[in-house]
Parts: structure tokens; C-alpha cells; sequence
């Protein structure tokens, strides 16, 4: 039986801890804060009872008793398989925490970051391990988006990158590998230049916020939800994608170069788009749709599962 | 009874005329080309029947006896209640046929083209009534995507936008008004941002395409068919969009700093790109996987009105 490390317990840690202990593995939680240590398991629990409320998951009891706090980092680390560590997006909290793991971690357990925003090579060049550290970056909750950024620092094994593959993949989730160090991964790049010209456009007053998010819920992100943007345009032209790029490339590129600069997400604009959005959402009514969201999440994976796309 | 002039009955036109019929508007399809006006009941008939078979709509048969083919314009247009014209995307096709269109429809009838490239202004300046034309702009297949963006020229009529959004509310579709004439409108623009990323990183080596395409299918793409990109940033941050510029705008603005500028779409990058998505899927399968993706789209928009959303 496999066993994994799940180093910092708040939102994500939890999310990875459904998303091992539901695939069978151990999981073994762990966190500095003593409170956030006693509050996880009931958390963790209490989620895993909605996934099978919703049939993503049968038996959650069974695969809560698998998910144990440790009280000690040693504790924690000892024997596992893999390590995922999820605490602060503080550089220097991400340095002095990835010496001990890799300290105290058996020297064949791969070690992932869920970091969104820090590269590998800036918390472990000192490492003695380094070799096998990444960052393994979900989107939450990781149990129903299942896709992973893998990124390594210019020293990370690319065994090590393929073993973080083969274990996110066995825990049914979807890694993708970022080949090289960049700001942002892909996932949030390709997210912020959708963002850039949707920002743009309110700002020039083309469009409303409400608009553009109906373009995309009842237009672009239909198809988006089981095809990427390269099979979408794939299957856009007689000829496939080269077809596609030889019919529209020039209205692309003459769109391109009307989406710069980047506007400031600040001041006026901001403000604009607070607005907006509390006309069509009382601030009061924000952790409500986030549970609507999240139950929307969990339909929309219990059909996607249903179809077999 | 409403009834719509359904100009151009090829792809498009089709879909048009299963989004009117399947409402209770009576529909008239007319097509310059006689072998077009033979085939498109039969092709309608097919796809209303499919989306029977999806539970997406009941009594096929009857919808279909609501669409008639006229031989003329002029019976096609005759006491008609709006108008959507869908001919080749050439300027002197619609100068000409919107000439024809404004003289013969009734007065008081909303003139929508189609056009996903194409400002009304373009086609409608010289017009008599250029005041009740504008552009309606459909997903293909529109019975299956509901948003239609609406974009009038300067001397469009606000009145007759107004009407088309309530034509367009009537039939099931998804109306947004794009207040200025701009190239690509709302949707394209916001595709073409996407994709400028996605391009931009396959050719800097940094993703695969097939990893790109699962960064969105199992990942952005998911909350994006439910909720539109700032309904997701909204709900990403405690106290919602505001608070979410605060928090990230610093980061996308240093990710958007580096998405500049546009790769052309041409030459090797092209030809990598086809590489890659032949790899996936071979060229051959191309049309069996269109027939998949409409079938998916079908299943996810019976997902979509049984939850809702």
C-alpha cells in the first residue's frame, strides 16, 4: 500500500488528502498549527460525505479512516512514498520547509510543492535532494479538477517528474508537464490573457462583465469543458488545425494586435467591475455560490465520469 | 405566430431554423441555390431528430413541418417578423443581398446577419432602413451554443437591438450586446487571447499541445461552462473581484507583460501543431470526431438544463 505526506493542512492540504485517500492510499496529514491539525480529519470527512452524496465516491467512512494526523514532521515523513507539501506561498517558509523534507524524507520519495506562484529552483537549489523536488500545482479543489502542473527546476530528475506523473495519474488525476521554469505555469497564463482582454474590454466599454461571462458559460467554455482550445479549432476546419490557421490566422492576428497593453487591474476599473458583480451578487451571497459552484463542480464531474469523455 | 426569414440555409442557416422551429416560430429558409433549398429540410429533420434522441427536445416531426422552404426572397420574406441572413462571409454578397433584405422585408422586422467577421456598418450604410440592421452573431451549431452576440453599426437602431435580444431570449438563445464596433466582437476576442497564449507557448517549448488541451478540458475549462471568468475570480477571492485584483493583479500583470508580442500562426509552428493533433487524432477521423463533439455538446447541454444552471 502506497503512503503519502501531505505537508500543510489548510483548503489544498485537504483536497490532496481526498484525492490519495479515495484512490487507496494512506495519507498521513501534518501541519505546525496544532488547531488546523485537530480541525483537518472532520474537514476532510465532511467532504469526502458530499462527493459520495453526489455518487463520486462510494464508502466515504472507509476512505476517511484512511487519512491520519501525525504530530511530527519525522512522523509524517517516515516511509512515505510521496510528499506534497502545501504551506504558505512565502518564499522563505518554502525554503526552510523543503530542507527538513528533504532531511527527513525516505531519498526515493518524490517531493512536490502545491505553489502557485514560486518556481522549484528558488526553494531547493541548496538542497542535497533536489533532484527530486517539483512543484505539483492543482487547481482547488483537486478532487474534482483534476489537473496538475508539473514543474521542475533546471536540476529536478526528469525521472522525478515522471514518477510525480505516474503517481498523480494513478490518483486519477490529469498532470501536465511545464517544460520549462515559467511565471504563472500554463494554466494561470492561459487564464490571465483570457483575463487581460476580458478586463480590456470593460474598460473600453465594449462589453459588460455579466456579457462577457455569459459568452464564455453559454458559449466558449461549452465546448472547452471536454475539448481543449487545439482540438476546438482542430475540428473547426475541413483540414484540421493548419486548415484552421491558414482560414483565420490574419482575423487572429489583426485581433492580436489590438489586445495590448495589458490594462492596470486597478483604480476606476476595479471599481467598475466590483460594482457589477455586486449588482449581480450581494457581497452577503458569496459563500453560498461558492457552495453552489462547488456543487455545480461536482455535478458537471459525476457527468463528465457518466459520458466517459 | 411568429415567423422567420432564414436567408442561406447552408450550416448555419439550418441551425437557425431548429433554434426558431423548435420555439413555435414558423420558419422560411431560402437559399439562392436550388440544390440547397432541396437538401435542408432533410438535414434539419435529421438534426431535430437527434436532438430527440437526446432528450433535448420532443416531437421531432412536428417541429420539422414548421419549416418551409421559400423559392423566392420574396416569399420568403413576406409579413415576416425578423429576418437572420447567413450568405457567404463576402462584403459584396451582403451589401448586395442586405439591399435586397431591407427592400422586401416588412418594415418593422429586425435584420440580423449571421457574419462573424463582417461590421454592419460594412453592409448597411447606403440602406433605406440600415437602422433595423445589425449583427447576430452565432456559435455553430446555435441550436447546441446559446450565445449570440448582437452588434449594430453607429446608426443601428437601440430600439431594434432591443428587439433582437427579445427575439433572441424567446427562442433559447443567449443574447449579448457588444456596444461598439469591434473586430471578432466579444467571443472571438476572447478565444483569440486564449489561444495567442497557447500558441505562444508551444512554440517557446514550454507545453505540448495535448497538455495545453487538458489544462482547459480538466481544468479552466470546467468552472468556465458554468460561470463565465469573473464570476470564477469573484468567487477566488474572500472579498470577491476587488479583492481579487488586490491580491493577484500584480502577478497577471507580470504574466501579461510577457504575452506580447503575437506569434504569427504560419510556417513551422503550424506544422508542429498539425504534427501534434495528427499524433492525437489521425486526419481520417477527423469527421467522426465532429459527429463526437456535437453528441458531447448535446449531452453537457441536457446536463446543464436538468441542473439549472
Amino acid at each position: 500500500m502506497s503512503t503519502v505526506a501531505i505537508i500543510g493542512c489548510g483548503l489544498i492540504g485537504q483536497g490532496w488528502a481526498i484525492v490519495f485517500a479515495r484512490s487507496g492510499w494512506q495519507v498521513r496529514l501534518h501541519d505546525p498549527d496544532a488547531n488546523a491539525r485537530a480541525e483537518a480529519p472532520r474537514l476532510v470527512r465532511q467532504q469526502l460525505l458530499a462527493l459520495e452524496k453526489h455518487g463520486l465516491l462510494q464508502d466515504a467512512q472507509s476512505i476517511a479512516l484512511r487519512v491520519h494526523v501525525a504530530e511530527t514532521l519525522a512522523d509524517a515523513l517516515a516511509g512515505v512514498d510521496y510528499v506534497q507539501e502545501n504551506s504558505p506561498e512565502r518564499l522563505e517558509v518554502k525554503q526552510a520547509l523543503f530542507a527538513e523534507l528533504d532531511r527527513l524524507a525516505p531519498p526515493e520519495a518524490v517531493i512536490g510543492s502545491s505553489t502557485s506562484s514560486i518556481p522549484t529552483s528558488a526553494f531547493t537549489e541548496a538542497l542535497p535532494g533536489r533532484a527530486r523536488c517539483l512543484v505539483a500545482h492543482p487547481v482547488n479543489p483537486p478532487y474534482l479538477v483534476p489537473v496538475v502542473e508539473l514543474s521542475g527546476a533546471p536540476w529536478t530528475d526528469a525521472a522525478a517528474i515522471e514518477r510525480a506523473g505516474e503517481i498523480m495519474r494513478a490518483v486519477g488525476q490529469k498532470p501536465v508537464t511545464v517544460r520549462r521554469e515559467i511565471e504563472g505555469f500554463v494554466l494561470n497564463r492561459l487564464q490571465g490573457a483570457l483575463l487581460q482582454e476580458a478586463f480590456r474590454l470593460v474598460q473600453a466599454g465594449i462589453a459588460s462583465a455579466e456579457d462577457i461571462d455569459v459568452t464564455v458559460k453559454d458559449g466558449l467554455g461549452l465546448r472547452w469543458s471536454f475539448m481543449g482550445p487545439f482540438e476546438t479549432i482542430d475540428l473547426n476546419a475541413p483540414g484540421g488545425i493548419a486548415d484552421y490557421c491558414a482560414r483565420y490566422g490574419g482575423l487572429y492576428a489583426s485581433i492580436g494586435a489590438t489586445q495590448q497593453p495589458c490594462v492596470p487591474w486597478e483604480g476606476e476599473l476595479v471599481g467598475e467591475l466590483q460594482r457589477q458583480r455586486r449588482q449581480q451578487l450581494d457581497a452577503s451571497e458569496l459563500p453560498a455560490r461558492r457552495f453552489w459552484r462547488d456543487d455545480a463542480l461536482m455535478r458537471l464531474l459525476r457527468h463528465k465520469q457518466e459520458r466517459r469523455d
